[in-house]
C-alpha cells in the first residue's frame, strides 16, 4: 500500500495516539440491505497498514480476534500471531471490549435480558474478553451495551434493567479489582439501534449511572460522536460535561447527521465546524486520551478506499487541531472574547459563594438592568470569524 | 364555566394531585409567527376555574403574578389576593420557579452568562423569586435554565457555563437552607429552543450534574415529557431512570412530536402508548408527587377550548391509569411475562454478587448457548395484547 | 400452527385484501450488529400459513423466490413450486418488485451508479424480473430505489442522477407496453437508508418525478408509513397529496419512530392515533388497493413470534377501521366539524372561482375580521373525543 | 454603521444580486420565551444599511411596511417615502409575499382555513399584497403558507385543504394574468412550525402540487435551506430536482440544525460542507435567481450584530463560490470524478432508449457483473480532497 496522502504538517505519526478498530477498517461493507462489498482482511494485514499509516495503536472485540467458537488452542495461536504482529508494526492495544450484540442469544439484550441464563453468559462472555484484554496490553475497557433496550416497553420495567445493568458492571469492576488487571471501564452510550430504545442512551444518562455503581471511581465514559449526534445534540457540550466531572475515559471519532441511522462516517466528513470544536476542546483540556476512530469507509469503497478513509480521519484531526491553535491566537477572536467576558468589572466576576451577607446584600441590591439590556455580544461576528479560519481565508 | 366533559370513572378530583401552571391555561397563543390569539386570564380566574375541573393546585414563575416593575405595594396586594383565591377556591401551589428567560438581559444566559452582572441579576432574581413561592407554599422549586446554552460554541467554553451554573445552584442551595425555606430543588432539562443548544440537555445530563453539586441531597428532576421527546428519546426510561436514583422531583406532562420545536400538547394527545408506560411506571411505583401539566392548548382555541384542554388533560391521564390496572391484572399479558423471567430457573435468577469462586466457576462453566439462542420472548403478542387494551377493545 | 387471536369482529378474511411480502414474515432477523435469530422459511411454508391466518395475498422481489444465481430449468421448477403453492393455498400475488440493492454491484445505485455497466445490469434485471412478476399475476410492480442516492455530494450531480433515473424508467414503462404487461407502477420514496440520503425521498419528491416521465399515467405511489416518518412527515397528509393527484397505487403499512433507522414494526405498534387517521383516509377515500404490510417481527422473537406479528397487522387494521366508522357517526363528533365548517356561511363557502368582477369586489370588499378571529374552533374537544374513540372509552 | 469586514475578493456587490427581507435585518429578536431584544428599524434604515454593504435589493411582507391598519393615505405615503429610500440607495424590490400567518385570524390556516370567512379574507389581502408588490417592482410573488396545516387530523380532511389551496392559487394567477402583473409565484415549502404538520412540507410536494394547477407555468418554488433541513433531507438534492423541473423560481438562503425549530441562522453559519455543494450547484447551473438570506441575528445581538450577520451572509457565499470554482478545476478531483464515469466504455453510458430489440439483447446479454462488483468508487478519496479544499489547506 502506497497511502494517496502527501507527507506534511498533518501527517499523522504514532505521538499523535490515534487508533481504530479492528472492525472499522476490517468493515466489509454489510449493511441491513446489502451484502458484503469487501474482503475480509487478517488482524495481522490491519494492523500492517494501519502503521504504515501513522496509528499508534488498534483496538477490537474479543469475536474481532478470536471466533467465538474457537478451541483454546487456536485462540492462543492466534493471540500469538497476533502479538507478534504487534511488534512487528510497533502498534499498541489500548482498549478492548466485549461483543455483545452478536450473537442470538443476546436478542433481548446481554446484561439486562429477561432470560437469566443470557446475563450470567454476558458475564463469562465478558470476563473472558477481559483476560484476553489484558494479554493484549489493553489498559482501557469499553461496554457498549447495543442490545441493552427494548422495542416496546411492555417487555420489561426500566428499573428492573438498570439494576441488572448495575449488578454486572459491580460485578466485573470486583473482578477487575480481583485479578489485578486495573482497567479503566468506560461506558459507551447510544441512544438508539440495534434496539429500539437502547438504556443509558447519552452521554449524561451513562454519567448518571456511573454514579449508582459500587466503584465509581473505576467507571467513565467512552462517548461517540455519531451516538449523541443521532440524537441531536451537541456532542462537544456532552464531552464537555465528561470532562468536568472527570469522566473521559476515552472517545469515539467519527461522523454523523442527525436524526438518522448510525452513520459512522469518517472524522469531520459531515460536520467539520462540530468537528472543529471537539478537537479545540479535546486540545485546550490537553486531554491525555487515546483518539480513537470508531468509523467504515463508505459502502461504495474498495480497500483501498478504506486506507484513504482511514488517512482522511487521522489529517482531519490534525487540520482542525491547527486551527484550534491559529484561533486561540487570533487577536480578533480573543479581544471579542474579552470584552464579552469583561462586562460589570472584575468585582462582578469573582466567584459567588453564599454567606447570609452576602445573600442579603445582593438581594437588596439595586442592578442597572437596563444597562444589561442594551449591548449585544458581538457573537455573530465572532462566529463568522470562526467560520473564515475553519475556511482557511483568514 | 360549564365542563363539557361528563362526570364519570375519570372525572379528576384533588386527590388525585393534578396540577397546571398559571402560564400554561393562561398561554394567550403568541408564537414565533403569530399574535396572541386570546385575552389573557387574570391569575384568580384561573385558579377558579381548575378548582371546577377538579385541579388539586397551581404553578407559578415569578411574573406569572408580579409583574417585573411592581412596587413592593402592588406586589404584596398582588400576592394578598391570589392567596384569598387561593383560600377560596382549596388550591395549593405545590411549585414555583423563576423565569429566567423573558427578560433581555437574559439574551446570553442567566446563571451561564458572559456578562458577570446578568448572573448576579439571575441570583437576585431566584432569591426573590423563592420568597414568594415560600410565601405561597411551595415545597418544590423548579429551574429551567432555557437561556442557559448557545448557538455557537465560539461564545464560550462549556466547562466554564457548567462551573458557573454549578456556583449558581449551590448559592441557592445555601439560601434555601439558610432561610428555612425546606425546598427540594427540581431541574427541568430541555434540548434546545430558545437556545441552539441549551446546557444539560436531558433527564441524564441532569441527574449527571446533580452528583457534582454541594448538596446534592437536594437536587432532584422535573423532567417534562416533551423536552426528552423533542430529542427522540423514550422518555419513560428516562424517568426510571430518575425514580432508580431517588431523583424524581416533580413532573411535566404534555405531548410532542420528535424532532421539531417544543409543541407543549395536551398530554396523551400524540402518543397515548408512551402515555400509558408513563402513567404505569408512575403508578406502579407508587409516586407520590405531583402531576403537572406543562401544556397548552392548540392556537386556535379560544377560553371554552382552553378548558376542554386542561379538562382532557386530567382525564386522559385517569383513563391510562384505568388501563395500566387492567394490564397489570390480564391473565395473559402477566403470563407472558412470567415465562420470560422464568427462563433459566431460579438459580440463575439470583443476582450476581462477586466473589472470586464465583467468578472462577461462571468464567469456566459450559453454557447451553445454543438453547438460549432457540426460544422467541413473544414480545409481539405482549405488545399486541397492550395495543388492544390500549384501544379498549379487550 | 394455530394462531393465538381469537376469531372475532376483527379476524381478517381474504376480502379485506391484506398482502405481506415474502421477505417481511421471511425476515431472519439481521441486523447491522446482529446476526440471523430465525432460520428462513420457505415460499411455500410463508404463503400455507399467511392464508390460515386470513391474508389475501403474498408480494416479492425476484430475489426472494428464485436466487440470484439459479439455473433456467432450477428457476422454473420454483416458479412452478411456487404456483402450486399459491393455488393450494388460494394466495395472490398482486404485487412484484426488483432487488436493485443487494448485490455488491449496486453499491453506487443501480438505475443511478456512476458505472454506465451498473445501470445496464440494473435494466436487465428489472426485465427479467418484470416478467417472472407477470408469470405470477402481479398488476403492481414497485421500484425502491434504496441504493440510488450518496453519502457525499461530490459523487456526482443530482440531476444527473435524476435524468439516468428518468431514462431507466422510461424504458422500463416502454417495456411493460411492448410486451402487454399492464403493470402500474408505483415508486416508493425513502429518504435515507441505506444510502446516506436517497434521491426522491419523500411522497412528495416521487410524486413530482412522475409529472417529468414520458408515461406519467402509468406510474404512481407505494407509499410506506416507515420511510415519510423517518422524516418526521406526518403520513396521512402525504397518503392524501397522493390520492388527490389520483396516484396511490399500493400502500406499505408498518410503524416507526421519527429520526431514527427504519424500523419497520407491526402496523400500528408504534403511533395509533396516526394509524388511525390512515386507516380512516383510506376507509372514506373508498380506496380500493391492497393494504400491504412491510414491516418483520421484533428481533426477538422466534417463528411463532412471527406469526403472532402479521395476525397483529391485520387485526390493528380492523380495530382501527371499526373505530373510523364509529367516529364518522359520532354525534358530538360531527356536529363539532359542521359548526367548524358552517361558519360565514353558504355564500362563502362556495368555492371561488376568478372573474375579474367577483377580484374586484372581494378585493373592495369590508370584512369583518374582527369576529373571524374571535371564535376558536374546539380543536381541543375533537381531539379529546378521538383520543376517547381511539382508547375505547366513549 | 462602519461595516467591520475587510474590502477583499469575498467583498459582496450589487451584481451577485444578493438580497434581504425587511423582516430579516429588521427581526427584534422576540422568540417563544422571551421579549424583544432589538428596537425595530425603519424600512428606509434598513435599505441603507444594506446597499452600503452590497446588497442588490430588499424583499417584503405587505406589513412589514405597511401596518395592517393604516388608512389610504397612510398607507400611500409610506410607499412614497419607501421607494425614495429605494431610490436614493438603489436598491431593487425583486420580491414580495403576503403576511398570511400573523393575524389571529388565521389561527386555523388563511386558503385552508375551515372558516370560508376566512379564506376569502386571505384572497383579498394577497390581492392588494400583489399590488403593492408591482408598484414596488417586484416580478417574484411568495408564498409560504406557515398557517395552512394542522394540530389534530381531526380537524379536516387534508384533501379538502388541498383542494381550498389549490383553488385560491388559481384564483391568484387569474388575478395575475388579469392585471398584467407577470408575477412568477415561488411556493415557499416547510414541514412544520407554527403548525404541526404544514401542508406541503417539502420541496417534492410543493412540486407536485404545482403539476395540480391550472397554470402550473407560472408557478415555482423558493425553497429554503432551514426548512428542507428540519426533515432532516438533503437541500441540495431537493433545489436539484427543482432545477431539474425548471421550477426555481427563487431561494431562501440560511441555516439550520436539522430536528429542531426553525433556526433562520447565517448562512454557512453551521453546515458549510452543506452550503458548499449549494453554492456549487447554483453556479455549476448558472442559475440567474436572486440568492436572498432568509435569516437572522442571534438573539444575543444588538444592532451592531446585526449587520455582521447580513455582512458575513454574503461574505460565506462568495467564499464557497470560489472554492467551489476551485474544486471544478482540481486536477485530482476532476481525474477521479472521470474514472468513475468513464466505467464501462463510450458505449455503456449512451443513454438507454427502448426499442423492443435493444430491450431483448439486454435482456438475454451475458454481463461481467463479477467485474462490477470489485472496484471500488473512491469516495472516501474524493470526499476528503472536498473537505481539504472546503479547509483551505489544498
Amino acid at each position: 500500500m502506497t497511502p494517496r496522502t502527501k507527507q506534511d504538517a498533518y501527517t499523522p505519526r504514532p505521538e499523535h495516539h490515534f487508533t481504530f478498530g479492528l472492525w472499522t477498517v476490517g468493515n466489509v461493507g454489510r449493511d441491513p440491505f446489502g451484502e458484503p462489498v469487501r474482503a475480509p482482511l487478517t488482524p495481522a494485514c490491519i494492523v500492517e497498514h494501519l502503521a504504515e499509516l501513522g496509528a499508534y495503536g488498534v483496538n477490537l472485540h474479543d469475536e474481532d480476534l478470536v471466533p467465538r467458537d474457537a478451541t483454546a488452542s487456536e485462540r492462543d495461536r492466534i493471540v500469538r500471531e497476533f502479538r507478534h504482529a504487534l511488534t512487528q508494526s510497533g502498534l499498541k492495544v489500548p482498549m478492548a471490549t466485549t461483543n455483545l450484540f452478536s450473537d442470538p442469544a443476546f436478542r433481548d439484550g446481554a446484561f439486562t435480558s429477561n432470560d437469566a441464563r443470557v446475563r450470567q453468559y454476558a458475564l463469562q462472555k465478558a470476563m473472558r474478553s477481559m483476560d484476553l484484554g489484558k494479554e493484549l496490553g489493553a489498559e482501557t475497557y469499553v461496554f457498549w451495551g447495543g442490545r441493552e433496550g427494548t422495542e416496546t416497553n411492555a417487555a420489561k420495567d426500566t428499573r428492573d434493567a438498570l439494576a441488572w445493568l448495575r449488578d454486572a458492571l459491580n460485578f466485573l469492576c470486583e473482578y477487575s479489582i480481583a485479578q489485578g488487571y486495573g482497567y479503566r471501564f468506560a461506558l459507551e452510550p447510544k441512544p438508539n439501534e440495534p434496539r429500539g430504545d437502547i438504556y443509558l442512551p447519552t452521554i449524561g444518562h451513562a454519567l448518571a449511572f456511573i454514579g449508582t455503581l459500587d466503584h465509581p471511581e473505576m467507571v467513565g465514559l467512552n462517548p461517540e460522536v455519531a451516538h449523541d449526534t443521532m440524537a441531536g445534540l451537541d456532542f462537544t457540550h456532552g464531552v464537555a460535561q465528561a470532562l468536568d466531572a472527570g469522566k473521559l475515559f476515552h472517545i469515539d471519532l467519527n461522523d454523523q447527521k442527525p436524526g438518522r441511522y448510525d452513520q459512522d462516517y469518517r472524522f469531520g466528513a459531515v460536520d467539520p465546524k462540530q468537528a472543529f470544536f471537539l478537537v479545540k476542546l479535546l486540545e485546550d483540556a490537553k486531554w491525555q486520551g487515546m483518539r480513537h476512530f470508531d468509523a467504515h469507509a463508505y459502502r461504495t469503497e474498495d480497500h483501498d478506499g478504506v486506507w484513504d478513509f482511514a488517512a482522511g480521519c487521522m489529517r482531519t484531526y490534525l487540520i482542525l487541531k491547527a486551527k484550534a491553535a491559529q484561533w486561540n491566537t487570533d487577536a480578533e477572536v480573543q479581544q471579542l472574547l474579552n470584552e464579552a467576558r469583561a462586562r460589570g468589572g472584575r468585582a462582578a466576576s469573582e466567584p459567588v459563594r453564599f454567606t447570609p451577607e452576602r445573600a442579603a446584600t445582593l438581594k437588596a441590591q439595586s442592578l442597572d438592568v437596563a444597562a444589561m439590556r442594551q449591548t449585544g455580544f458581538a457573537y455573530e461576528r465572532l462566529d463568522q470569524l470562526t467560520i473564515e479560519i475553519l475556511l482557511g481565508v483568514r
